[in-house]
């Protein structure tokens, strides 16, 4: 199944929370050792029957060397060996040219065997092939970004529109050929969030901020939801899987990604 | 020894070429059994008399996984060995909110001990915080990059200048607290090239695009090098790693970095 048609199968189940799997060894419970494969299998034994997707971050393996990217690729194959229709986003902000985006595809697609990717419009369309082409895969292009920085580039004023809009609509209007194009736009900024979604129709927009970074859920809902109800992922991670730092960690946080879960519900 | 005190010491024997060790399973000779780590210790111990710096891409590496993670770690390793003041440049293109880049903080220069690092700007300054607090590496914000599609968004006009020329004012004139910057700017646009050297000063410029990407090597000469005739890396990777697929192909990757080196020299 494709990454558009899980997520839809997710949606009309009205789930919508992905849980960001960015485990850290100042952060793990002590009793786990260092073992990030089994920090994240405990969540997602918890918490497989109430999310759309979950996003491990690239970032956080890497700081392992080889070892974490061994973790991350466990990490992986269990989701789709637990469920097979939850997809699972490789948050890895990939972007270079061409011919060197395939060795990022190779990593993500055919070693990992990941859903969908993000990656950087820096380097334009043209360098993005390599991902644009995998028609079965989601490729997640930033928007606008979650950090308190986003704007100091993004916000550039091109005669008259901010350079996020301009990104926004380009992918959404030009460059999805194979309807495989999303967004990711932070919870931080629920008005920009609503001017892109006006901007490109029901296309998946990806929405990492809320928890730890502060964002605020019911205007992240009003700005980012289709007219259908669905079209978004709310992405949480650091205020789930690390409530509790105890041996209570995975069942605490099935308790956040509940809450999560019904906040969003009760606010559709 | 930082970063750029290392560059300047191999401008100062008059080196500039950078060697892109971007190993491929299709395209190494067979006899290595696609065993990166070999091919890259034979093109070094063959190079590291003329070089400036080498320049491990990492998609490359993590197209085979955890297995090529540690090719990478070897090949860095492996460098700093042979000789300490040569300077490596993890190629990596990364960019992410600022508590998520200390992953990669911690990967580039913890675990792989890498002297400089390639970075995206869209998320701002403040996003990159960790990287550009570790004084004595190297950050090298891409600008125009070598690819055919770069101008798609980087020559996006705001109110009369492009856009990568605002990013590259940015870089060296209100980020540069640290003195650890750099840009990454392609050998495929020489007259770009050249407004960002007039815009920014003395500070290092990464040149991807020589070689197989066709960029003009005297044009680049002209455009990029500073007063005292430093300042620029030129890094080559196909031309010169694949230019023999056969038994042959460390001492014919040494007859072309030597081709690139005279060639260079003859233009100053």
């Amino acid at each position: 199944m494709d990454f558009l048609r899980k997520l839809r199968v997710g949606w009309e189940s009205r789930k919508f929370v992905c849980i960001g799997l960015d485990p850290n060894l100042d952060k793990l419970p002590k009793h786990l050792k260092g073992d990030f494969f089994k920090f994240n299998k405990a969540i997602i034994d918890e918490t497989s029957d109430l999310v759309l997707a979950y996003k491990p971050n690239s970032a956080f393996y890497e700081a392992l060397g080889d070892k974490g990217i061994k973790f991350l690729k466990q990490t992986v194959d269990y989701i789709h060996k637990k469920n097979p229709n939850i997809p699972v986003i490789l948050d890895a902000k990939r972007g270079d040219i061409g011919s060197t985006n395939e060795g990022y595809v190779k990593f993500a697609f055919d070693y990992l065997g990941v859903d969908a990717i993000t990656v950087h419009p820096y380097l334009g369309r043209e360098s993005l092939d390599p991902f644009l082409s995998r028609k079965d895969k989601g490729i997640l292009v930033l928007g606008k970004t979650s950090n308190p920085g986003a704007g100091e580039f993004q916000n550039l004023n091109l005669s008259g529109k901010p350079l996020y809009l301009h990104v926004a609509r380009e992918v959404a209007n030009k460059w999805n050929s194979n309807g495989n194009l999303g967004l990711v736009v932070g919870a931080t900024y629920p008005e920009e969030l609503a001017s892109i979604r006006r901007a490109v129709g029901d296309i998946p927009i990806l929405i990492p901020g809320i928890g730890a970074q502060g964002g605020d859920l019911k205007a992240t809902l009003e700005a980012g939801l289709t007219n259908k109800k669905q079209g978004i992922i709310i992405s949480s991670s650091r205020a789930i899987i690390f409530a509790s730092k105890g041996k209570d960690f995975s069942k605490t946080a099935r308790k956040e990604t509940e809450k999560l879960h019904w906040e969003i519900l009760n606010n559709l």
